[in-house]
């Protein structure tokens, strides 16, 4: 395989208030380190792909509010492609698919968010280079699904359909995040996270836009390539619903990795170990605690002594100036509290 | 009455660990300030006592090791006794009592507690001046008895007797603190609570110390009245247990002042509203709190922005380098956490 004719597309434009106070809107989750290292998210996303695709080749898609912090994280061969506006998946990877093809219309093209978590780096790559060869080869949409470690609610799944050749398998259809019963469903009966990883060419993906958002071609096409104009006619819907779900040829590889989107404070329990937490009164993900009768909590505050007493099942976080203190069974409601804090205390959100 | 011959004894030699960690060792409770002043609870204590006692004829009795911090908040002309080692109540009045008597044995001594809560200074003063006349004219051991404002367990309680002439009554016995059964009988039985306010002349409480504690004057008079020689020597037990339990002649006058002992930071939340708290989740007693779905919390943290989510009746407290956070059940138990500190970070307990 030449590398030269890889491309990698980290799309890095999320806003991560779930993690708040730890991330806010200047430092959003991809940003961030989480567990021993000092590595952002996306610093450890880039290194993955070290020996597969040069810097050149690298383009990060995120907000121009973004784009000077993100700068700072990576090195001055990669492009750095600015939204005008957030407006969710399929554009952004429009964008990019477009820029790839003006230079290499056969290129292929990995799309990858900036801020998941990848603790086993050689099975992951391995897998890469599976969906990499097929992408090389075919005319299919590839998709790395992820194999499923509990019944989880927060994601959505890849039904499956046929084995095909190698370890490729065809995907039937993306199922939207499930209830408890239909996640127990469809844990037991062989289905993938949709983990939002994607691999296919350039003219492959460009050829899915032209059959089922064919608008997307005209909003870019009557900008004459200009982003600030083509933006806001593109429909702002997820590449998953846009292009995944209608399209026949979707195929994926099924990666077994210890991934983790890192939806929530309370995804950094089960990877607690990985990340080297501390154990007291519940994970530690950063600084120190003295737990007296408390079990279950999360607590990240690198600067503070924190002392439980009597609680349970709590997430704690010191970030800058601001305290969280939540129930864990809120964890996805996080966002409130930073929609509070944009009225009351905007420079701390 | 002439004020030169009433003398103030302040004890403030308690480490007031259950305020942690906006109390600490170096900074205990009497030292600090609650609600919208920044004046410490000794100095409204003192203040409590101008134009009744000179401060001359004031003396705080402390811990060597907060002597330096409590002579930075008072007067210069108010005398600061360091205690060689904490040994109760009992040594520390009869200190005091013998270094009155030196100068005046006719005095009458007031000694109240430097960390007390005492909102409506008014009825406080009058009250007061009523004990004080009693004192003067009486060889009675007289005690500010609080009047009650619920069943309280954290007190002792004082039984009452007969009305005397006047406001006073005599004290049947000191009860020790109830259970809930026990508190409520005694609440509409018209006890009231020790506060632990004592007004006497000097020679009546030595008299008194002479025969329940006949051991307190060979200690002090074999030491040649060098402290650091009688303190070890001298029983350690509290001046209620010691003395007023055991004396026949104990008079109470009823105080109606809103006191409170600030036992706790649950007690704040009795005390909210004079205290000028916020509220947002609870009882913001210092700093501000963003609050989604939650109730009856404590919060105290003057420099965060502190967020709430989904949780109830904790207290949280951030200052210095710790932030607590407990079961509101569990104030009383913030002392294991502060055991739990000296051991692992000595320098933040």
């Amino acid at each position: 395989m030449n590398s030269a004719s890889t491309y990698l597309v980290i799309m890095a434009g999320g806003s991560g208030t779930r993690f708040w106070p730890k991330s806010t809107s200047r430092k959003p989750k991809q940003l961030l380190s989480f567990g021993d290292g000092d590595k952002s998210l996306l610093v450890e996303t880039l290194e993955r792909f070290d020996g597969i695709v040069p810097a050149k080749n690298r383009i990060i898609v995120t907000t121009q509010a973004l784009q000077g912090a993100v700068a700072e994280q990576v090195s001055k061969d990669v492009t750095v492609l600015a939204e005008p506006q957030g407006r969710n998946t399929a554009p952004c990877v429009y964008w990019a698919a477009r820029a790839i093809a003006e230079r290499d219309p056969n290129a292929v093209m990995l799309v990858m968010p900036a801020d998941h978590y990848i603790p086993k780096v050689d099975a992951f790559k391995r897998t890469l280079g599976e969906a990499m060869k097929w992408a090389q080869r075919l005319d299919d949409l590839v998709t790395l699904g992820v194999k499923p470690s509990r019944p989880e609610t927060g994601y959505g799944y890849l039904k499956l359909g046929k084995n095909l050749k190698g370890e490729a398998v065809a995907v039937e259809a993306f199922v939207e995040k499930p209830n408890l019963e239909k996640a127990r469903e469809f844990f037991k009966g062989g289905y993938l996270w949709n983990g939002g990883m994607f691999v296919w060419r350039a003219e492959v993906i460009l050829k899915a836009f032209d059959q089922s958002m064919p608008e997307m071609k005209k909003a870019w096409d009557s900008s004459e390539g200009k982003v600030e104009a083509a933006y806001p006619k593109m429909t702002a819907t997820s590449i998953d619903y846009g292009v995944m779900e209608k399209a026949r040829n979707v195929v994926t590889f099924v990666l077994d990795c210890g991934w983790d989107d890192l939806g929530s404070w309370t995804s950094l329990e089960g990877i607690a170990e990985v990340l080297g937490a501390q154990k007291s009164g519940g994970v530690v993900t950063s600084g120190e605690v003295l737990a007296v009768d408390s079990s279950g909590n999360i607590v990240d505050a690198p600067k503070k002594l924190v002392a439980l007493l009597g609680v349970r099942d709590l997430i704690v976080v010191e970030s800058g100036d601001a305290i969280l203190i939540a129930d864990k069974s809120r964890a996805q409601d996080i966002r409130q509290i930073v929609d509070g804090v944009k009225k009351i205390r905007p420079e701390l959100a």
